[in-house]
């Protein structure tokens, strides 16, 4: 196990009927901002709930953020909080709402010229920002429990992460009741993102960490065994329940601690994203599958104990049991209505060109840091 | 799931070497109390490597801090506190400094008459304490990543848990070498502390918590696995550390959000604790077989789960299954050098008479409020 600093000061209000909590929760004194999406928090009842908790604090409201939300819109919010010296962000809504809502909060006390650069300078720090809460509608990012935010830019095509204790919320509120509406297709993104979280962290190479793996390996199991079950009953509060408090203990930094991270689905997903505006989810479950058949001879051990252990998959060589796993990772994706291969959604490899070039610049991707533009290619074209 | 509400924001630097981040991490300006045992710490060069590290702070030493912390010894370091103007409490050592450090931070602030009200009287709140922070030195309470203290008192054989946000530690430091040294009686000890820990939030009944069980299990396993290999290889710092984070996790609140506990082992065992002063893992070794045949009826559906996952008996009915994984249970004590009866410590249960008096004016025990005087008498019973 590595050396690693462990630090986690989110407060995590989990369950029926919390949304009133906010009227604690939420300081008086300073205006509130609360930040929502595309108007679904009207229509199942979570905007009159939140409105309601706070009917005695003073609210100004931002609407409108995009999934993948996207720097221009915003920046709009970070002049209104400017303006109506708003001194508390409430996110109400899924991640992407959430991820807004911390980058308009450390965009809004930012010091430099463009708060972007804080997103795509590495020499840039994010230091400080406005004090963040949520009231999360969709399980899938973990936002509401770490220091992460990912954040688009329209006019340049890119989506980028931005990491900072400054962003962590204070507190997150998880009502599974306000995720009995969500479409099976944001459900099943939202499977995917978790799965996936965890095998970025879990799926990489051993350094005796038995505690952290069986860690990954519950959650992984967890949301193997719930999926299924949410798009039989999409009202059933226990699942709804167990699927959204897997999603944040994938990635809320405790199943990462002394282990390698590999993310290199993540930062090459983001890419489709940024060019085809293919969703979060959707991207993970076309790009995992072909990291894992590109990096497996790198991935093995873990890969064959991922094979056992989550996929119960005996009497098999390893070699076998790779591929089976592989493919079962695959398939699984599939079974939540996930497709996993860019022509499924009209895009060629030969669209996807530019995305390598990306990678000339950067950092190598993957936890060996042996991923890089020539490397993206050929994962892309295993992706086709 | 039941609602829960989690909230730790101990940090916890993990690893080797990372005693000489004291320099950073403990604030500057106050007068810091170090307080550690009976000296095991100026053996085995932890002493030092705190005194180097605070070499630029304002240090002032309490020593002599006894197992199963006494109010009457921790009183002598209130008054010390209070005439020093101590500012930042660090406990150097294991779960009985760190507890005592704890309660000395508590008593030192506190404006009634008598600070073991705090721990004696339901009514009474510990509401606030000076900052605390640790290095632990021996893997077993989990105090370095809760907010809770056991204390005993002397003069009336009494040993009672202190519970209270205001007593996190703002930070521990875990360095695994620092356990290289410890005696196998000791390391013993911790392993069942850590087990029985995760038993006590796991073997109870099934609320629809499937992450929150293998969470447990994860643990559970992860102890069973490494504990027979730090007998064999007790500097072998793989497994120390593995055996380190597993007692941290056991019992930092994470694997007890939204379940149901139990802890009727726990207070059991502090009596035998008060009355024989037998070392705290070993009245858990003792009780807790005792505790879970008592209770086989109502934990059969966790029980026999606990027997397939964690112990993977299959093939048997489910009787038999519960009946192995209690056998099992009892036996892996005993493989870590723990006996399990009252008489392998010379008491009789005669002797344990005035024990389930003890119980008679408090409150009920164990996961369904069932486990009363009476039935705290049978479970002794079944220690013999």
């Amino acid at each position: 196990m590595w050396n690693f600093t462990y630090h986690n000061p989110t407060k995590i209000v989990f369950g029926k009927g919390t949304i009133a909590q906010l009227t604690d929760l939420v300081p008086k004194g300073r205006t509130v901002m609360m930040i929502y999406g595309g108007g679904s928090i009207k229509r199942n009842g979570v905007y009159d709930q939140v409105v309601d908790a706070l009917s005695d604090h003073t609210v100004v409201e931002f609407g409108g953020v995009q999934p993948n939300p996207k720097y221009e819109k915003l920046m709009e919010a970070v002049e209104q909080v400017k303006a109506e010296d708003v001194g508390f962000m409430l996110g109400v809504g899924g991640g992407s709402v959430l991820d807004g809502t911390k980058f308009i909060a450390a965009a809004a006390v930012y010091e430099g010229e463009d708060p972007w650069d804080m997103v795509a300078d590495d020499d840039v720090e994010c230091t400080d920002a406005l004090p963040i809460a949520g009231v999360i509608t969709l399980p899938a990012t973990g936002s509401e429990m770490n220091r992460n935010a990912v954040i688009s830019r329209e006019s340049t095509r890119e989506k980028l992460p931005l990491k900072s204790d400054a962003i962590r919320p204070a507190f997150s509120i998880l009502d599974p009741e306000t995720t009995f509406s969500l479409p099976d297709r944001q459900t099943a993104n939202g499977i995917v993102d978790t799965f996936v979280h965890v095998t970025e962290q879990y799926l990489t190479y051993p350094v005796n960490s038995p505690l952290q793996d069986r860690q990954a390996e519950a959650i992984l199991k967890t949301v193997i065994e719930e999926a299924p079950k949410v798009f039989q009953s999409p009202r059933d509060y226990d699942v709804r329940a167990n699927l959204m408090w897997c999603a944040t203990q994938a990635l809320n930094g405790l199943i990462g601690c002394g282990v390698p991270g590999d993310y290199a689905t993540h930062r090459i997903g983001h890419e489709l994203t940024a060019f085809f505006g293919i969703d979060h989810g959707r991207t993970l479950a076309i790009v995992h599958p072909a990291v894992l058949r590109h990096q497996r001879e790198n991935k093995a051990e873990k890969l064959a104990q991922y094979g056992l252990r989550v996929w119960n998959l005996t009497g098999l060589t390893t070699e076998k049991t790779i591929d089976a796993a592989i493919e079962k990772t695959e398939a699984f994706f599939q079974s939540v209505g996930v497709d996993t291969r860019l022509s499924d959604y009209g895009v060629d490899l030969a669209d996807c060109e530019p995305i390598p070039e990306r990678f000339r610049e950067r950092d190598n991707l993957g936890e060996r840091e042996n991923i890089g533009a020539k490397e993206v290619a050929e994962i892309l074209a295993l992706c086709e």
